[in-house]
C-alpha cells in the first residue's frame, strides 16, 4: 500500500505512519516531495485494516497495490486450471455446456429433459433441488427427493449434475449427489457456506452476485481456494444495473477480465443474464466469441409450465439449435464444442 | 395480476389464458378493448409463477398488481409494530440508538466502549462477534468467546446486544446470547438463514443488502414473519452505485417509502452507508428528519487501531456530539431521545 | 394506458377517471372486477402525462401499454433501415467497421492512420474535431481545422468520415464536412441538438448515454426521426455501474434487444465500453457474435502519445487481427466483412 | 500522479517513464522499493493524459492524486461562496428555498402560484419555458412566451426566478429574462452549454447528472468557474441506481461531502430525487439536515392537471406546511428559514 500523506502533514506525524506500518509487519519506505510525502509499505499487507491508516493524523489518501486475492490469481498460477468430471474436462479449449430446467420439479419430466439436452449436446446437468426464492410463498424446491431424482439422472445418462447448496449443513448431502455444488448468486458472500464448500473439497461453482465486482468474486473464490479446494468454476449470471429491458445486465467484459485475472475456468449463464428466452442464444454466442470456457443454460421441455424461470427457458429444439450456433462460434474462435462422450457411445 | 394479449391474439389464443388462469385457482375477467384483449386474474396470485403467462401465444405483458408481501405491509396490520428489548422499546415516537464497535475484539476494550456508549445516550450495544468479511485472510471475528464478552457488557451495562449471526446453526447460540440477531446486509438473500431466523422467535434485525431494492428487503422480512416471528427490525444501510465518493449511497429515500409500506420498525447504519466517520453525523440527523425509528453507529476508542471498519468509526466523544444533534431533530420532529433507562439509574 | 383503481374506490372516483380519459381525447374501457375496477384508455396515450392521472382520488397504479417510440420501432417498420454513405452500406448482412483516433490532433498523423485503418480493414473514419472532456483544462479538439483535417482523410482515403457535433450552432457546419454526425453519450438527452439534427436531413450517428436506457435510446433516435430524418444509426457504449475494473460496463443484451425493437442499424463501441485496449478484440467479436450490424473502434499510430482516450486505442497492426478476427465470427454468424470498396479500387 | 511500475520493470522502461514525465512538464520523483519502483510525478498534472502512462512498457497503475477540480475547491477556497439575488441571499446560515411549478403552462395559474409559493414561504421562483423531455411527442414548453410570463411574476412578486437553458444559443435570452439560469441533468456535461453559460457571467444553477459523480458534478462547476463566473449554485437531485420504488435515488451523502470539498452553495431538490409529492418533505427535512442551504420544490395548484411532473408536485397548502417543517430542522441545526422579503414587505 501507499500512504500520501498530507501536504502540511508534520515529520512526527510522518513518523507515527511509519512507526505504524512496522508494528504491522511491514517495512516502510518514504519518499518526500517538495509537496507531500509519500510512504511505501512493503511486505504482504493483505491481512491488514488499510482504512485504519486513514486515520493517523497528516494522512490523505491510502492506496492498496496488491491485489487482495492471490491463489484466485494467474500471476500465482499462469497455467488454467482444468479438472474432470464425468465424461468431461471443464477449462480447457473444448467448450462445456450445462443445461437443464431451473428446478427439479417432477421424476419424469427431469429425466426426459435430461436426455433431451444430451441429445440436443449438453455435457452436463443442471437443476435446483433447493431454491432461493424472494418470496418465502414460492416453490422452495423438492429438497432431498430432487437430489435423488439428479441422481438418478446422472445414472442413466452419464452426465454429471450441478445443483445448488444454499447452507453450509447442506454440504454433506448435497455433495453426496452432485458432482458439483453450485454457490448461487445471493450466497456468493455467505462466507459460511465458502469455508464448509472449501473444506468439502468437492467441486464448487460459484455464481457472480447480481451487485458483486468481479474483485469480490474472486474473493470469493479465495475463500474456497484457501482450504486447498482448487475444483473452481467461476460463473457469470448478469448485474443489477438501472437498465429494466433485461433482467439482469450481462456484464460481458467480465469475460475477459476475468480469463486474465485468474486460471479458473469461466462459464457464463445466458439465462439469468437475460431473463427472456429470446435473447439467449445471441448471449451465449457473444460469450464463447468473447472468451468464455462454458456456457449455462435453462431448459424446459414446455416453460410455461415451469414453477420457476419459465420466461427465460429454452424448449429443448431451440437448445439444440442453440448448440450449433455456438459450435461455430467456438470453431471461430479456435476452439470446439465436442458432443458428450456419453452421447456418443450411445 | 393483469395479462395484455398482443393486438393479433386469437380466441383461442385467449381462450388458453382463461383456462391457465383458472387452472391456478383464479378467475379470469376479460376486458375486450378495441384494439386488443386485456385479462384480469383475480384472486390471490402471489405463490403463481406469473411470468410463465408471457409464454402462452398471443400473451404480450403480465401486469403484477398485488404487492409480493403480506404480513410485512401496512395494509396487512396498520399500527406500528412496537416491541420491548431489556430498557428500551422499539418503534414509538421514541428514538432507538444502538452503538459500539464494529467487532468484539478485546473484553476490556468492549466494556468500555460499551460503558462510554451508554454514558452517550446509546440504548443498545453492537457488536460482531462472527464477521463476514471480503477476505478469508482478514479478521473474521473472536467467534463464541466474542458472544460471551457481549454477554458481560450486556450484564455490566444493562443494554440489550445486537450481534450478527451467520448461518442457520449458529441462531441457537447467537440468540442465547444476544437480545437482537442481526441479519447482515451480505445474508439479506440467504434464504436457509432467514428461515431459521424467523423459526428460533427471537428478534432480528435485518439489513438491507447493497443490491437488494426496499421490496426484496420487505420480502427477506416477509421470511422471518412467515414463521410467526413478529419482532423484526429493518436496517438501511446504504445501496452500491457507480458513486464512488462514499462507501455506499445512502438510499435515504428507502424511510419515508419503508414508513409508507411497513408496520416495522426501521433504523438507518450511517457508519455503513457513508463509510467516512466524517458524514456519519450529518446521515444520522437526516435519517431521523426523515422519520426513521433509530439509528445504528459504530463507535470504536481508538478507530485508528480497529480491526475492520476503523475509517466509518466514531470516538466516544464524537458519538456523544452525535447524539446531542439527533436529539435536536428528533425534537423538531415531534419525537424524542430519551436517556437509556439504565443510564439514568445509575 | 391501464388504471387500476384501489379497492375502496368510490363511484364517483371512478366516473371523474373515465371523464378525464375522454377530455384527453381517448375512450374509457370499464373492467369492475369483485375487489377493485380496472380502466382501460383505448388510443394514442403518448402526448399525454400518465403520471397525472396517479393524482386523481382513488388511482392505486396507472401502467403505460403503448411502447413511447413510434418511427423507432419495427412495428412501424418491419425490415432494417439501410442507408449508403460513400463506398459502404450500413444496416445490411455485411458488417461495418468506423475506426480512427479519439480526437484529430495533427494533420499527417491522422492521414497516415486513415490509410493505415483503411489498409487493415475499416469501412469508414471516426475523429474528434470538437472533444467532450469532463476536465475545462483537458485538450478540447481542434475545432474546425480539424474539420478539415477529417475532409482530406475523406478525400485521400475515399471513406466516409463520422465526427461528434456538440451544439445545435455547430450542426451547419459538422454536416458540411462530415458523413455521419455523431452525437455524444453526454449529449443522448441533449434535445436542442437532437432537434437540430433532425432537421438537418443528415446521416446521425446517436451514442448511447452511459445512464440511459434502452428506451431513452430510442425516444433520442425518435427525436432525430421525427423530423422526417431517417438516416440514423444506434451505438451501444457501455453504461455505467458500480463494477470498476472496465471503464463503462457494455450492455451485450443491448444488441438483441435494439434488433427486436428497431429496425435502426445497431453498432458497438468496444473501446469506450471496455476503456481498455486489451479488451477490445475480445468485445468487438461478442458483439457481433450477438447481432450487431457494425463496430467503432479507436485506433492511433502511437497510443501512448494520444492527447484523449490512448489507454483504450489500439495500434494499427492490432486493429488488423482485430479485423481478421472479428471476420470469423461474422462468417459464423452468417454475415460477412467486406473490404473498404476504396481499399480494393487502390 | 503516482505511476506504478511492474516487479519486472527494467531500468531503461523506468528511464522511459522519467522522460515522459519531463517531457510533460512535470518532474520524476523515484522510490525504489525491494518489489518494485514507484514514481511521483510532481507539479500540475491535471492537464496531463494520465491514463497514457499505462501504455508504457513496466507500468503496472496510475494513480491520480490531485483532485481534478481547483477553483470549485475548498482549497482554493476556504470561505463559501455567497451571492445576492432580488431579496434573498444563497450560500449563507439562511435555508433558500425555490419554488414554484415544473414548467410554465399558462399565464394566470403560474402568477397565482407565484404568490401563493411567496406566501408560504418561498424565496425565489421556478418554472421552465423550454422543457427537456425524454419524448419529442410531450409538451416541450412554452419557449420566450414563458420567459416573458416568468418576468411578470419577478415583477409582481418581487421574487428572483430560476428557469432552465438548453442550448448555448439560448443563454443571451435566458440570461435576460432570468436571474439564475438553470443548466438540468440531462446538460450537466453539455460542455458547450457550460462554456456559454461561464461567459455570460449571469447566476447558474447546476443540477448533478442522474448518473454522474460527485467528482464530474464539481467539473462542471469548474468549467462554470474557469470563464470567472463565481456565481454558480449546484443541486442534487437524484441518481439513477437499480431502486425503482422512486423516481429517482436521493443520494443524501453527496451534501455533506459537497459541503467539504467546495466553498459553492448546495442545495436540494426532493421533487425529482423522491418523483412523488408524498416523500418530498421527509426528504427536504433530510437535506437541511444533512447541511443543504436550500432546497428546490416543485409546486403547482392543481397537480392532476400539470402538463409534466404532476405526480411529484406539492399543492400550495402542503407546501406550506413543508415549509413550517424545514424551518424547525433549520432552526435544529443553528440555521433559520427566514420569510422572504418581499413577502414581509407587502
Amino acid at each position: 500500500m501507499i500512504i500520501i500523506m498530507k501536504a502540511q502533514a508534520t515529520q512526527s506525524q510522518i513518523d507515527a505512519v511509519v512507526r505504524r506500518i512496522e508494528e504491522c509487519g511491514l517495512r516502510a519506505h518514504l519518499s518526500q516531495g517538495e509537496e507531500r510525502c509519500i510512504i511505501g509499505a512493503i511486505g504482504d499487507d493483505r491481512p491488514i485494516a488499510k482504512d485504519s491508516f486513514l486515520l493517523l493524523d497528516g494522512v490523505e489518501q491510502v492506496l492498496p497495490i496488491l491485489k487482495p486475492y492471490k491463489l484466485a490469481s494467474r500471476d500465482f498460477q499462469p497455467a488454467n486450471t482444468t479438472f474432470r468430471l464425468d465424461g468431461v474436462t471443464i477449462g480447457t479449449s473444448s467448450i462445456v455446456i450445462i443445461a437443464g430446467p431451473c428446478s427439479v420439479e417432477d421424476r419424469n419430466q427431469y429425466i426426459e429433459t435430461a436426455f433431451a439436452v444430451r441429445e440436443a449436446g449438453a455435457h452436463a446437468l443442471r437443476g435446483g433441488a433447493y431454491k432461493p426464492r424472494t418470496s418465502p410463498y414460492s416453490f422452495q424446491g423438492l429438497g432431498e427427493p430432487g437430489l435423488e431424482i439428479l441422481a438418478e439422472a446422472r445414472e442413466r445418462t452419464g452426465m454429471p449434475v450441478v445443483t445448488e447448496v444454499m447452507s453450509p449443513e447442506q454440504v454433506p448431502l448435497v455433495a453426496k449427489y452432485a458432482d458439483v455444488m453450485q454457490i448461487g448468486a445471493r450466497n456468493m458472500q455467505n462466507f459460511a457456506l465458502l469455508h464448509a464448500a472449501g473444506e468439502s473439497q468437492h467441486p464448487v461453482l460459484i455464481k457472480r452476485g447480481m451487485m458483486a465486482t468481479i474483485e469480490e468474486l474472486l474473493m470469493a473464490a479465495e475463500y474456497v481456494l484457501s482450504h486447498g479446494n482448487r475444483r473452481v468454476i467461476l460463473c457469470e449470471r448478469g448485474i443489477r444495473t438501472f437498465e429494466t429491458a433485461t433482467r439482469n445486465t450481462t456484464d460481458i467484459n467480465a469475460i475477459p477480465v476475468l480469463k486474465e485475472a485468474t486460471h479458473l475456468p469461466v462459464i457464463l449463464d445466458p439465462s439469468h443474464s437475460t431473463g427472456k428466452w429470446e435473447y439467449v442464444t445471441a448471449i451465449a454466442k457473444a460469450a464463447i466469441a468473447a472468451g468464455a470456457d462454458g456456457l449455462m443454460i435453462e431448459v424446459h421441455p414446455n416453460p410455461a409450465e415451469a414453477k420457476s424461470d419459465g420466461a427465460q427457458s429454452l424448449k429443448p429444439e431451440r437448445f439444440a439449435e442453440l448448440v450449433r450456433q455456438v459450435r461455430m462460434i467456438a470453431e471461430a474462435v479456435g476452439r470446439d464444442l465436442k458432443a458428450s462422450e456419453h452421447a456418443l457411445v450411445q
